[in-house]
């Protein structure tokens, strides 16, 4: 029988993995990352977010490797990974319509001032205010076109946003004005009222949310990063809204998780936290979209949303 | 030169008020309503929300009444209001669009429970919470399908929401099952997950979010009131949030207005406090939208959202 470890929601999460794989993989044998009474050789698959380094290189059958969301960069960490075994990164059509939904949720609580609204509240504060603009007149700019970024812009579009896109090598979106590599980027940010981050974490990306591309939006744009916390530097997000040069900022991703209790995050005025919720697709979904991967494999099929360690996504 | 009364925001409103009226009706003289100096004779028009019940009918030369918002029942209490002098709501492009935005933000802030991420983030608290549903699988039902109950049914609809409409005479709009009438209610209520009150204020709609409609719903629904204060009975509201029938709720209007410090609603952990801003359009909006109704009437051209006394709305 198929055995895959599963690493994700701890042990406790186990009986539900197990109901979920019954369900759509029931010839497959669920067990836990930490159950002892599995040997390595035994292992066909794995679903881990992060495992620890050097282990999925000791398991000499394995032969797909499951990430359990769409980023694999604390998987790709591990310097002994067998790069020669297919990397897949999770991508349900839940989890890009989850995506979209938050980035349409993001964008609005901006434009609605949201964080004001919410501050108000704990007050018991009946505050009156006229927001200036509609989704008609606040551009917004999404780094990043795969899957996510492309169903993001489709649904921000339905709101009146008018919407851009940025990406490495250039994308043809309906409707989208889009923007293509180091040479368009400054153009791109001229003119983007909302900044959407959701590019994937690779050494290029690293740090990119920082002061020199914060300078470039225009005074009073806003920010949302849903991309890895690896790609923020806490302390310019924070200078620039300070300053009033950003509006306001939603951040689901830090570089420590959790965010610990001391950030200045947390109470910050301007800034929502989100607790990197944006984009999780239910369980049943998972192991739908793994059980579906499996059978492909099985079959000989082409396998879905594979890593390219080249690449870097 | 003609004049319009404006009481909107106060007397200190009133240099912008004139800023704006400069730019599109130049020749109107734009005075405060409490302004001493001007006798009721001399009254052409007046911009109110709230007039003292009995000021507007000694106006004896007055054209035409409107109102600050889409709805007027602040002005039809008056009970020496003069009924043949066409009374206008306020409807612009703006606030059409604006109320979409606030419905969509509010629905998917009922989807991803916004309510309970604030609270998490007060406390500094990183509590990670897999939602559910998406947009798909949450009907959104729509009571009031005017101008804005159809605006926000097509932008809901792109976020992925299935919805449902229901109106008192049947209405037709692309993508959207619609009901019509008391005798289609219950069936309307009976699979929406998130009810949204578009309704305007007449005697039927009284109350309508009581105990007696709430019941009606599915268990978990969510609740999102941006009709008016009027519709609510608040305590119905949160004993079904309190006994986990209604799953959250986003009011942005209250029977009181400013709502009082020591209601429940500002603390309970499942309702998010909005402070009658859902739709409000800019006030340069507004007096273009005035500035255009005064040139229409003068020309003879048919006036737009006008009050019928009749039909209440």
């Amino acid at each position: 029988m198929p055995t895959i470890l599963v690493k994700s929601g701890g042990e406790a999460a186990m009986p539900e993995w197990q109901r979920h794989f019954a369900e759509f993989a029931p010839g497959l044998d669920v067990r836990w990352w930490g159950d002892a009474g599995v040997a390595p050789e035994q292992v066909d698959y794995v679903l881990v977010w992060d495992p620890e380094p050097g282990r999925i290189g000791r398991m000499p059958n394995l032969k797909l490797i499951f990430g359990t969301g769409a980023g694999v960069d604390f998987i790709t960490a591990d310097p002994d990974l067998p790069k020669h075994l297919p990397l897949l990164r999770m991508a349900t059509k839940g989890s890009t319509q989850r995506m979209g939904e938050f980035v349409c949720w993001a964008a609005l609580s901006l434009l609605k001032d949201a964080r004001r609204v919410a501050l108000n509240q704990a007050a018991a504060r009946w505050k009156f205010f006229e927001p200036e603009f509609t989704a008609r007149e606040s551009t917004i700019g999404v780094m990043g076109l795969g899957n996510m970024g492309s169903r993001a812009a489709v649904m921000l579009q339905g709101l009146g946003f008018p919407v851009r896109g940025w990406s490495r090598s250039r994308k043809d979106l309906p409707g989208v004005t889009c923007f293509a590599g180091a040479e368009e980027f400054d153009a791109f940010l001229a003119e983007t009222k909302i900044l959407v981050c959701l590019l994937p974490a690779t050494p290029e990306t690293q740090g990119i949310l920082g002061a020199p591309l914060l300078q470039k939006l225009p005074k009073g744009a806003g920010l949302v990063n849903v991309g890895r916390g690896s790609h923020q530097k806490l302390g310019d997000i924070i200078a620039a809204l300070d300053s009033g040069h950003l509006s306001g900022a939603v951040l689901d991703v830090f570089e420590k998780e959790p965010l610990p209790a001391e950030s200045p995050a947390w109470a910050h005025p301007k800034i929502i936290v989100t607790p990197h919720i944006a984009s999780l697709p239910s369980r049943r979904e998972r192991a739908e979209y793994v059980a579906a991967a499996i059978a492909d494999h099985a079959a000989g099929r082409p396998l879905p949303n594979l890593y390219d360690h080249a690449r870097g996504y």
